[in-house]
């Protein structure tokens, strides 16, 4: 913490900033220059709200010198975080970027067999699905709750797929994180602290999305609840910020991929089909996605999005999705980033991990 | 819902939808005119999100014509929710403007006692302070935790105050009802949905905070999740939210005041600390609170604002309460509301309401 | 300015950020501390966005410490601007707060002058009413132009009523200027600064409305184009921003009245017609805008907003305006603050000012 | 337009609407189901606000039908818009994305050339550079004037290349399309409607910047202000709405791309430099543009931005430029998008256009 004294602050207005920090036990030291104070904070400030000096005459600004945010920040942690699953798959760094897909809800078992097998056999690893759904309204429908989490935990094991699922409430964690391979925190609970605190403490890696109107100061301080607890395994999902612009669903914050890439190690993703809403917007932001840089994307699909109880306007039909793929492989490429496309070979991949060169899709 | 289909929509394009909503079990009768036609649907849409009909070809627009809010709807429910107190104090309607008061967190036994005592001496019945916090970073002080609400309590019962405390998350809530006359969901959990389910069941009032970036709709439908769980005391309370101007923390909304009143038949009041986050704006904000015709004021006051571990810059100091409330009660006057004020006599003066007429505050 | 550098900033980065001021011809001061280096910025930047530095090795920020804000600073000018005007009526400062009140448009002499007829019976001395639209589409009525100052001009003379009309473009002032005893810059033009700058050199005080977009900041350096052109009579006009909230049309910001009070000595004044673009919500913001501290506002009353041709759904019906008054004048009455309330007397009140105690409004 | 009446609104309502509708001279058709009625809208509604009608007893709600845009909407002209410039160069359509680069502000004739002559030489043909230069604050530099247009003029001759620079008024529009190959409007001034409607007259294609609290739909009628003048080459450009988050100067809506492709048949091109304003982010944004489907991007490049008078901390290096450039050529392939370069062979390139099989950046 700097705090800049105005030009015509008096001695007296220095003094009393000054006697007020020693009497907090914060210690601070004066630099005089010619025609300016500034009064520098020295080490901690023993969780004493500083800002409040702004309200004493004579003082300017406060400034905040060191950023609030530690384990997430790239200044202390200079190398990427790469995350590294059962079999090797890895997500973050020089790691290929991941494509993560599935159906918004579990809605049955018929309807997540069939684009489990679908996307599996597109080259995908990680499957998404909620069993437990925020939903704004109570009569909405709420997902299947842990019986989806069983329908998740079959497919997956059938075709050799990591789980992407949401988990809602601190309790539930424990059980959730038995089903999970990375477990979802919504973007409404982003700030749901004692929650982060709990998955702190879990097992498995963490997709933290960024809440609609939260900064990105906020999400990486999110992510240091997290990380603080002991769980270094964070990966950041943007889904949209909400702006003035109604015509889609939110605004998509590209430009917090880089930005997020250059102040903290964490793997960053992207979540177009709920940072849109709108289905023909998924693929040209996805792409634009791995084109910024992200270290993966989450789509959803779904076999019949006419019929989908949940969010069927964004999701991608399996054509839609195959074209995707194509598409992204070969943007990775012009950027020197693979995609992880893992042909399915049947019962048993799981493990049996291809070279991305056997991939269906293309490149140039 | 109304589905409207394009000018130009071919007879198969009608056909169609009608076809996929049947195949729902979706009732639908189609309106035509001379040169649209319009698809209303009769009846429940079995959780069905219509809104996926606006990809087929021929449909120009899904409209809502039933909101989904239902038991905070004034339509549903025309005259005002006022909640009463062991003592008979009332919150909505007629019954006077309440004003809640108290510092942001609970610090210490001494800090809250004297605030308590000056709030009340003020002629203030509602307290608040808060034990367990929310805080953006894990780094903050985060709450006394259980520790506070027993120093809550012990003050509320000396001066005869009403005490409104925050809880965090689902599992604390039965225990934290023991102590709190109202309940707080900070806006951060505003979509808590586990938590406000469980709020649902608890016989204590719920004080519930608009989100920063939630639309009157998104709160409203939260509220909607505690009244459908079986609590009928739901207050709303707008604490500002997020908007591009950074000069304040947060944009109060004021124009939710009347718009939720016109809206629902909940009480609604205004948190103008939290709102503006700055000191000096607290009074005239409290002030177009009540003019807007709010149900009520909650704001920050501190003995000592300089030595606050959390908020100091926007407490109030004593002076400037008392300076306030006197404000309040003429504005209350112009626009023939009470202002909640009841002298303070010393011990056991909860349950001996005096009348307002014996306020320290002169109305011209 | 002053610029931080890095707690671990190298002398070598310290020395390049000097010689690259230096070179620039701007003077710059050391400050060292224990921990801790300060460049201060001694006098002028020359122009240079010092901002530039930030991507220099070894500096944390570019804090600055004097505001871009001169003329309309409170700063610089302690006491508040009063707007007089020719018989004697004045604006801001402790004079009584005012109402302009009119059509939206002006869309024929019958219309304008009931309505200008019914404003001044009211006590009304502003009649507002847009000979110029701004309107987002192309299609849409853009007013009468000169015609229809040349009815304003007319009403105004029968009923002794100053006139606040729009400029849209900078060659039009000078004539408009002719017409008006107000110009208003209307919110989408608030940074045409062609239009700003000529108005500088108009000798008619001007409405400044906010940007639904900008900041305070913003604002002021737009009011401080006007100043610098030497047009000292600026009024600031807050008319709602834009946020995600889409209830109403804009989020009427009426902390931004107590804000730019302390920030300026320029009056403020609040327009919730447009603020709210509904009419129930009109009253109740009005009423909160006086309450906050509002030099006046400004509002649409149409003498059958049904038919319109603009904006007929925020228009006040002559019945509300008059029910407002009442309301507006025991607010005043409540914080000390008249409001403007002169009654007419027929032919020729222009100039025969009366005592605002013969109001018919009665203050409790 | 349709009215929808609420399920209980009884015949005098149905019936008082439709009234009113038919003596404003406007025709309608009562579509009547089991439960519902809706009123239909027969052609124009006369420039009446019809919304005001949501204001009577029994009234739902009122939805446009047909929307606003005419000209500018992919509904009524269904092909992309192409531009084509003297010497056949082409924007839009499937024509090669373009690249447009140069300086924020032509500063002196040294700095101008020396910035031409390397983007000329890295294949650009579109020279930016401001001249007039809309400043937040009336002390920054506010541009060369006509004096800078003529140094882009000088520079472009030299080298080939097209001038895109800003108009900020009405009476400068001749004199600047003398000068400008493209004119461009500004984000601030993107609905200065008397600015538009004379650039609808203006021989030359119109670059319109979205506003920074503008929707897709208001930036799409402000185009049309431009169409229904009679100039049929409107480019648009996406450059950064304001939103909550200020860790970058404003969000880049990369969304607006594929959905403005979407609605209408005008190409779209994203200026990352003003959108982030952050040098660092300008490669990843550019390269997310193009991903998206943008028409081509528009960036500041300065060969010293360190001394740069405006906007240096946003302006790319002239090698980070050249590093970009490849990156963009090898993602425009990935999705079968050329992006425009042609080789520089010395003086008098210009008209004398090489096979982008010549560019000096590798496509793998």
């Amino acid at each position: 913490m700097i705090i800049i004294m105005n030009k015509n602050a008096r001695e007296a207005d220095i003094a009393r900033v000054e006697k007020i920090l020693s009497q907090q036990g914060i210690r601070s030291e004066r630099l005089t220059g010619e025609k300016q104070v500034v009064i520098g904070i020295i080490g901690a400030s023993n969780g004493l709200d500083i800002s409040v000096v702004t309200t004493l005459e004579g003082v300017q600004d406060v400034v905040r010198v060191s950023s609030p945010i530690k384990l997430a920040s790239r200044l202390q942690h200079p190398e990427d975080t790469v995350i590294t699953f059962s079999d090797g798959t890895k997500i973050g760094g020089s790691a290929p970027a991941i494509v993560i897909a599935g159906p918004c809800s579990v809605e049955s078992a018929d309807q997540l067999r069939r684009t489990a097998e679908f996307v599996r056999s597109s080259g995908v690893r990680f499957l998404r699905g909620g069993a437990f759904k925020p939903r704004t309204s109570p009569y909405s429908f709420q997902g299947l709750g842990f019986d989806g989490l069983e329908l998740l935990k079959k497919v997956s094991e059938e075709f050799g797929l990591f789980i992407v699922t949401e988990v809602m409430e601190p309790a539930h964690a424990p059980r959730v994180a038995e089903f999970a391979d990375i477990i979802q925190v919504g973007a409404r609970n982003m700030q749901n602290f004692p929650l982060l605190r709990q998955l702190g403490n879990v097992n498995k890696p963490v997709m933290l999305k960024r809440g609609p109107a939260s900064t990105i100061e906020e999400w990486l301080l999110a992510a240091e609840y997290i990380l603080s607890g002991g769980n270094e395994n964070v990966i950041l999902c943007e889904r949209g910020i909400r702006t003035f612009e109604t015509a889609l669903r939110y605004t998509t914050d590209i430009s917090a991929v880089p930005l997020v890439k250059e102040l903290s190690h964490l793997p960053v993703i992207v979540d177009p089909s709920h940072g849109t809403g709108k289905r023909s917007m998924v693929t040209p932001m996805s792409r634009a996605s791995i084109a910024a840089g992200a270290d993966g994307i989450m789509v959803e699909v779904h076999p019949d999005p006419l019929r989908s109880l949940s969010d069927g306007v964004q999701a991608l039909t399996f054509e839609m999705f195959e074209e995707m793929m194509g598409e992204l492989v070969r943007i990775g490429d012009a950027i020197d980033r693979q995609i992880l496309i893992e042909p399915y070979t049947g019962a048993k991949s799981r493990g049996s991990k291809k070279s991305p060169s056997e991939s269906p899709y293309k490149v140039a």
